[in-house]
């Protein structure tokens, strides 16, 4: 039986749950709830993820691990990666993870495995990131994984990072680089269109500047647009509504400091504390969807 | 004390062992050497980097462990990386992970933190390589964990596979995007230049084509440059010339297959055959040695 179809997974989560949401585990040991601390610990970051999953099972269409914050913690933090993972895939949430791996041919084959390989791989997620600067021949076994285990990637075209101007946009006989970039994905994903029209090669796409949100949609139109930059990094709901096709779908949206951490801002503070940060995240992705589903339908 | 700084370690260890040689220790379960089949096991891993690295470690300047291949057995694999790392340091190499990790910001320094924090990390290596593609931001939190730690950074500049071209060679306003990259690589480093007038922050430059080589070595002075492609991706002595300054010095070569699977191609096969082939690994990387250093002196 051929596997079900990453982009067509997507859209039906996110329709059939009313939710454009990515809640972002982006375990940052300073920022742990009281209860978990020392937050540096595999124990914490587990824990952390368990109640953030079970917060946001209802709300979010996904959640995105960021690797880089389990990987400080080394062997013991990969654990706790691995098991993040698995515990949001039990949950019945789609998992990206984020790894931004990149590497050329065999050697990106490798990290394809790792990721987007058969079941039971330990780090194996729904679909990942990847940096595209390496290529073709460092995007394709990350291809080829997603095709074969129904899986997805999303590439790097413009970051939300203030320095992402550096390189993303040079000038390109005309385009930014970020443009050119977002050409060759709306091509190299193209043999990964499902039934959606979209394909299982997706983007990242910031949500900095709405204006070049819009023309990214337009140059990628079959790819699904992830969007980081969502609250803590500055993005609001009329920031990002150019992602969505007419239909609400073709995009979803990350947050991920706003929501896991919401016990640390208002209204929420004030609502839950510490003690109930569960119930803040919980609170904060329902907010998030809905302010996402009205602005869009 | 303040650390010993990366660049300069790094030209002392080419000048005292008279070696421009970086073995790349990339564990191809496929290719192991029959008496550690099945090769896709943690303990194989192991037990091959133990072997290259005795057999390379009065020949080599460093070795350059690509993580790709550990994090492909998951939880397990990243223990092997982390022992493999262990291993090459105790044994007095230098050890360049290849990593080619990215981020932004708060998330780069986490895996700053994992690659080059401070020494008892899991993954803690002499120095890493990063992808530039997300900018200053992108690559500085991996600059100061250098800076206070005595490591060094490798940015990707221009990879040797095919399709680097896709991105790297677009061309911006009359230079290919690389040279633009490698001009950013330079400012980057200049605060982190050293005695020896090399900065903890080198570049990736593929030996594919010499005369980019050339061309890039004139664009980056004081960056160190790490050049792959050396054997088994096609480059040879006269390919990588260019890389070195007047005294052979500022560049290190990288071979991987070449060396580690020496056993596999002539005349090391005919000589030593698989049982002997940590011998063909210490032939190997001898012959490499001495080709380079006549070559540049």
């Amino acid at each position: 039986m051929a596997p079900v179809h990453f982009a067509d997974r997507l859209m039906a989560e996110v329709a059939g749950k009313k939710s454009q949401v990515v809640v972002g585990i982006d375990p940052r040991p300073e920022q742990l709830p009281p209860e978990l601390a020392p937050g540096e610990t595999a124990e914490a970051f587990i824990a952390f993820a368990c109640g953030v999953v079970e917060a946001v099972a209802e709300h979010a269409a996904a959640v995105k691990p960021q690797v880089a914050f389990y990987e400080a913690l080394g062997c013991d933090g990969m654990r706790a990666y691995a098991e993040t993972v698995r515990i949001a895939r039990e949950a019945g949430l789609l998992v990206i993870g984020d790894v931004k791996r990149s590497d050329i041919a065999s050697t990106a084959a490798a990290y394809a495995a790792a990721h987007l390989g058969a079941d039971g791989g330990d780090f194996v997620a729904d679909a990942v990131t990847v940096n595209p600067y390496l290529g073709a021949d460092g995007v394709r076994p990350f291809l080829d994984a997603a095709a074969a285990h129904g899986r997805g990637v999303f590439a790097l075209v413009k970051t939300s990072n203030p320095s992402s101007a550096d390189i993303q946009d040079l000038d390109c006989g005309g385009w930014p680089l970020y443009e050119r970039v977002a050409g060759l994905v709306e091509a190299w994903g193209e043999p990964l269109r499902g039934e959606s029209g979209y394909s299982s090669l997706g983007a990242v796409v910031g949500a900095t500047y709405p204006q070049e949100l819009a023309r990214l949609r337009a140059l990628m139109p079959h790819a699904p647009l992830l969007v980081p930059g969502f609250g803590a990094q500055g993005g609001g709901v009329e920031e990002v509504k150019a992602a969505f096709d007419a239909d609400g779908l073709g995009a979803v949206v990350n947050s991920s400091r706003g929501i896991i951490f919401a016990y640390e801002r208002e209204p929420y503070r004030a609502r839950f504390g510490p003690e109930r940060w569960r119930e803040a995240v919980r609170a904060a992705a329902a907010e998030m969807r809905e302010q996402l589903w009205e602005a869009t339908h």
